[in-house]
């Protein structure tokens, strides 16, 4: 079965072609409306690598090329052929609570989600459309990012603000990252054969953006970003969890405005704002040279990721494994170190050989005794979309 | 020693005199400027109740009509009597890091760090200029709500926007409630017959306001209430944790200024938005009426307390007692045994009839058997400012 998975941004469209869960090509759409735009294909089995640099205008012209240099390249004849196309999506609101073969209803809903997550469902919208007009007999699923949080209870997503709040804007706890923890802790419950429904585990993707999920008996039961991805850990430029008075106070006394201030807070902040570095190879590096800030930055990261774990624990009757994923949690042993260290007491055992070896694979990384197990397990958000698009599509 | 405690208001001064640590009197000048002011005195020894319902202009003139009282009722022949004045000052800011006496520089650095309290550091000040005036020869010692919690470490009190906010506007977490959590570790290690400089304690200060304290060896390590009183735990009608970013959202969808955003989140959120109840014994008569919504509002008070114990305990190498205290703390056995039955697994045994039994005194409500004790300690802020104004008074 073909599958395209499409992951379209306001300016780009990154896509992974996968024939029975196999990836057999990859590659992305960049710079669309801007100068300098092309579109790179990889043929994933081979190796060959394919580019046209050429004026895009739009998400439409841009998945045209697209096409054409799948049928040079002999991966693909023409998108027709696929059996189905999924969607990442980021944001599916209050109504779109579950993954879902997309028809007009399910566009009209996106859309409207968009005041919830301006900068992404416009653009995740526009990939749709564009894969429904180039193809129109290919069936296309949305999948959320938000889909695996929407079982929570409703004492962990309700934030105590007046209720009309919740009734009449839906503002509540959505949580993102759903299809990695959804297939890390898939994945990490049949690597140590357990079954998935009666599995406990804490997951922490973490990546430029981060968070970390309890999942109880194969759901998720909480979630550290909620409402917006701006909130829970530390990120690469997020400030994760502050004092929300801060906002409007650094808006009195630096008179910036809302959208200013959307900015400092998303895009100026978390490590890079304590230490002017959001790659924890580069903070590593500055660690080396005795740079004091890229030390606390680092430190700060981790003491969030710790109390989030710790939280989780409480919440959780027994929690079996706690997963590390994302490009920090599969690469990073020095936060994977300095985080089940401080964890040691209640029931974290961390092998620090096997936390020092380098690998793609998923792997156990605690001792033997280590009352809880601690995973390395690489996430796979497309080909989890690629199997959630194959089960709706042959529904 | 006679010691008068201050917590002056904007519009009313509460106040308790000591007698070597012995509370004679206590009262309340109230409805400063308004119609209708008043003061009232009680002779805590004999019982006996004094009051003048007067005009009051402002808190000197309350001052003077209480130092009036005073002489009428007996207890003290004139304020000029008193050994010493210790005043509850809520924000010390960066520079007041400790309790101290207060002089010229003190009044100045409370008045600078207003803005980070503009509602409580004014009127505290008042407090202070008003009794400097009436008995120019008594000590005045400021009593600051953030003390206790100044030694945090670094990475657990900075948040991550960028470092500038932190250098210019000493934007950090401050923490509050201080002088309860101090006063109620301290008497829980000295009831458990442990030196308090190597005890470990989560206290949980649960009133119209409420917190949490990470205690380490003696000190503060860590607290739920922020830069400001409105982080943490979810109150009375503040929110506590939420995503920053619903803050300026709100602003737009409801064409909102940020004044009017800082009224609802801190006046009319909380446990109060979700139900319409702020007093935890109304929501308990109201759950049993049926009240879904009273249920909800209790329920994410729990399971946010027992999120903040589960961080606490992951970042504490080791908890001697968890402690309640403050009105919902002390009389709350309901809340006790809701947040203690969800921690069973973590070591905390609740005995049940020990819970329900109603007591003023400090006490064990935990099993033998508990891995870590569950006191309750009745707080006594007022005491715990006298003992500090003695302390310091006499160096």
């Amino acid at each position: 079965m073909k599958i395209l998975v499409l992951n379209s941004g306001s300016s780009s469209i990154k896509f992974k072609l996968f024939d029975n869960e196999v990836v057999k090509a990859s590659g992305l759409i960049e710079k669309i409306g801007e100068n300098g735009s092309r579109v790179e294909l990889k043929n994933t089995l081979t190796g060959e690598e394919f580019e046209k640099k050429v004026d895009i205008k739009n998400h439409e012209e841009g998945l045209k090329i697209t096409n054409e240099l799948f049928k040079e390249s002999g991966i693909l004849t023409d998108l027709s052929e696929l059996d189905g196309c999924g969607h990442r999506i980021v944001h599916g609101g209050k109504e779109l609570s579950e993954h879902c073969l997309i028809d007009d209803k399910v566009l009209e809903q996106i859309d409207k989600v968009s005041i919830f997550a301006p900068l992404h469902n416009p653009a995740n919208l526009a990939g749709i459309k564009t894969m429904i007009k180039a193809a129109p007999n290919v069936k296309n699923v949305a999948v959320f990012d938000t889909a695996f949080h929407s079982q929570m209870p409703e004492f962990a997503s309700m934030y105590a603000l007046p209720y009309e709040y919740y009734e009449k804007y839906n503002i509540k706890k959505y949580g993102f990252h759903g299809t990695s923890h959804a297939y890390v802790s898939k994945k990490a419950a049949s690597f140590l054969n357990k079954d998935y429904n009666s599995f406990n585990a804490i997951s922490a993707h973490l990546g430029n953006g981060a968070s970390v999920c309890a999942i109880e008996n194969g759901k998720s039961v909480d979630t550290s970003m909620g409402f917006t991805p701006l909130e829970g850990l530390i990120m690469g430029t997020r400030c994760g969890d502050i004092d929300a008075a801060i906002l409007p106070f650094i808006a009195q006394t630096q008179n910036l405005s809302m959208q200013e201030i959307d900015t400092l807070v998303n895009k100026k902040s978390g490590v890079y704002g304590i230490c002017g570095f959001n790659d924890f190879r580069d903070i590593e590096n500055q660690i080396e040279k005795g740079d004091k800030r890229a030390e606390l930055a680092l430190n700060m990261f981790c003491y969030r990721l710790i109390k989030y774990i710790g939280s989780y624990l409480a919440i959780l009757p027994r929690t079996d494994a706690l997963i590390f994923t994302g490009g920090i949690g599969e690469n990073g042993n020095l936060v994977r170190k300095l985080v089940c260290e401080k964890l040691s007491h209640l029931g974290f055992e961390l092998d620090e050989k096997l936390n020092d070896e380098r690998s793609k694979k998923e792997r156990d990384i605690s001792k033997n005794s280590s009352k809880i197990k601690i995973l390395v397990i690489p996430t796979d958000e497309e080909l989890e979309i690629t199997k959630i698009t194959q089960k709706l599509i042959t529904k």
